[in-house]
């Protein structure tokens, strides 16, 4: 089940990426799980990660291996995520590293590995070693959409953004391509995402974009609130562009450059909420109004949570008192219930403490029966404002995480 | 759907508490929706309330009359919650007060009004002032029975809990009813307890020994993570039996009678989890080995509330990777993964940041197959220990709430 059309785009190719996916057997047979990055000599990568304490090996080897070396090669399984696999997880991520680092002629350190899929069982690393060579020779500028497939674990669609934009006479490309579909509740990004431009751009600069752009987009989501242990967000800038390099977080260049990237972001965050497990609705929570940052995020978060509400959204129900409900539960300290508005899109729902006078049953129903829906809640208290982007839950949600071992 | 047996008992007398349930048509035709409690005076009364800013409008009178007079009734309406219903609500809840008075010839002060059901509709005052002669004229000590049903919503059994204990000579009764099944995580008490002795104790120790058993079992229950707008429990004392005043909360009168009463709030509240909406599981999440009680609180709530695990616990599914995932995720701060263990029931599963060498799916496999659960996670840093229950998530949960306006 998913929500709307997502469809992948046309890719562009990103000079300086070249990448593919192979089948190593690890999903069922026939599914491409191994997916490769090839990275031009010079490329600069920036990474946010997972906070869960319980982070998956590879996730650990990624932070070491960013902070020591210019990396060149990524190499990314699915069907198995190498998570709460101890000692041996960590020498499993670095084995396939130093395997890749041997045929292509570089540093362990210089290769990043990902992995999503079940939780707590081994590595088979023999089989993604079996298929190295395989995925070294195919590698290519045209394997995006192989890429983007090959990384899908529940995902019912790949998930993928492309986008030019000249300047000065040059073409800048930025694309990128991510997968999720449940555990999903990103805290720094979302399970896989990857996206590359081929603007040359210095680390440090990269290093924040990416931060600000996941916390613009993947870090807004969550399909079940379940922070995921192999979270992984890697931005990559090859530098292969005949332009000057961006030094600084400012500038036309870096400002055209800031647009594109975080409309990759936003996009790819919204596909991962739009394939949502069991998903039959985006949902669009906005809460402006606060006292501060944290509890819009705090009352955004206790609404997109709320199993009463996801299911009322399942069933089209415009029932509001859960909502209420929710937004007064959230712990905003000394909330007075009174100040508070909630729209259902641009429909007044309630205000003073109780429904709307102008609010009728069939204007709330008529919101509720669409696909795409915003919560628009108002505090009252202060100017500042948090969106994020959830999904209802549905008996397809239960019956995929009943059934699916992940 | 509910798990295991919980029959409600044979209910004794308390004495000075006369109570009956009666049918004003707020719910179906025919079910019992007007719950009424007469008080001998004399009787001492303390309350826990929820901590929801939306809180209903019986709450907000509650509070306010507790704090002003010696309560002599107590009148509850099942069907709708009184909740999100602004100015009005207020004067619906104080104008069913008021109408007891005048006809029992107390004050409107003396009078506790409260709801459960239905969110933001008008409270149908007219239905509730229509039965008042009647509910006052039936009440009696054998009512017990009526009102225990009378309270439900989404129940799909009452809750009841009755005891005897004897102390130079006489008998001490400690009785209760619960009702709650939804919209459950209280944040002071569940959806509505009512725990009533015939002890004669001092209100400050009744209110300070009401709120060390709330925190101890309605404060420890979680089925969605919903705080309720309407969550109340009252603790009454009657003070008929003929023995001393307990002014003090020590003694070994008082160390029977807290003994008593923490065993009727706790299986009150266990009472409500095992009802849960469309639970198929008990499940008890034990944390210990924190620093302290917040981390553990907060550890046993992430597992309590992950879908991912409650789905897996549906599907009776030893998924132990949402486990640890959860326990990463829950904010404990520079949690060392490495020394976290994980049980089910007696069996090993998780030692040194990864699956236990002992461990077997099958172990794992008996556990989850059975109706009563234990999570037992050690966080290896500290003494501190805390134990919640909570229910699974199933198809019927989905079910129930996308079909019921609640």
């Amino acid at each position: 089940m998913a929500v709307g059309e997502y469809p992948f785009p046309h890719m562009h190719p990103v000079k300086g990426v070249k990448l593919t996916a192979v089948s190593a057997g690890i999903k069922k047979p026939g599914r491409r799980d191994v997916v490769l990055f090839e990275l031009a000599e010079g490329a600069q990568v920036a990474g946010v990660f997972t906070q869960n304490a319980f982070c998956a090996a590879p996730v650990t080897v990624c932070r070491e291996h960013l902070s020591k070396a210019a990396i060149r090669y990524l190499v990314i399984n699915s069907g198995n995520a190498n998570a709460c696999t101890g000692e041996q997880g960590l020498l499993d991520a670095k084995a396939t590293c130093a395997e890749i680092a041997r045929q292509a002629g570089v540093t362990t350190e210089q290769v990043l590995p990902f992995s999503t899929g079940v939780i707590g069982e081994p590595l088979p690393v023999q089989k993604i070693l079996a298929v190295i060579p395989d995925a070294l020779a195919k590698a290519s500028e045209q394997g995006w959409d192989d890429a983007g497939a090959g990384i899908m674990t529940t995902d019912t669609r790949p998930k993928g953004f492309s986008q030019q934009f000249d300047y000065q006479g040059q073409t800048i490309t930025v694309n990128g391509i991510a997968k999720g579909a449940g555990m999903i509740k990103p805290n720094m990004a979302t399970m896989l995402g990857y996206i590359a431009t081929d603007a040359k751009v210095a680390q440090p600069v990269l290093q924040q974009l990416c931060r600000e752009a996941a916390n613009k987009s993947f870090n807004r989501i969550t399909i079940d609130g379940d922070t995921s242990t192999n979270d992984s967000c890697i931005f990559i800038a090859t530098g292969q562009v005949n332009l000057p390099e961006i030094t600084s977080p400012d500038g036309e260049l870096y400002e055209k450059l800031r647009e594109v990237v975080l409309a990759a972001f936003v996009h790819l965050a919204q596909c991962i909420v739009s394939d949502g497990e069991g998903a039959t609705k985006f949902v669009t929570v906005a809460v402006a109004g606060g006292a501060n940052q944290q509890e819009c995020l705090d009352v955004a978060y206790a609404v997109a949570h709320s199993p009463l509400i996801k299911t009322a959204l399942f069933a089209s129900d415009p029932n509001w008192g859960r909502i209420v409900a929710a937004i007064g539960y959230a712990g905003v300290p000394d909330l007075d219930a009174t100040s508070v508005r909630v729209h259902l899109n641009d429909v007044l729902i309630v205000e003073k403490g109780g429904r709307a006078k102008t609010y009728t049953e069939e204007q709330g129903q008529a919101v509720m029966s669409q696909a795409n829906i915003a919560i628009n809640i108002h505090l009252g208290r202060g100017d500042c404002a948090e969106t994020l982007w959830t999904t209802d839950l549905s008996y397809e949600y239960v019956r995929i995480n009943a059934d699916y071992r992940s």
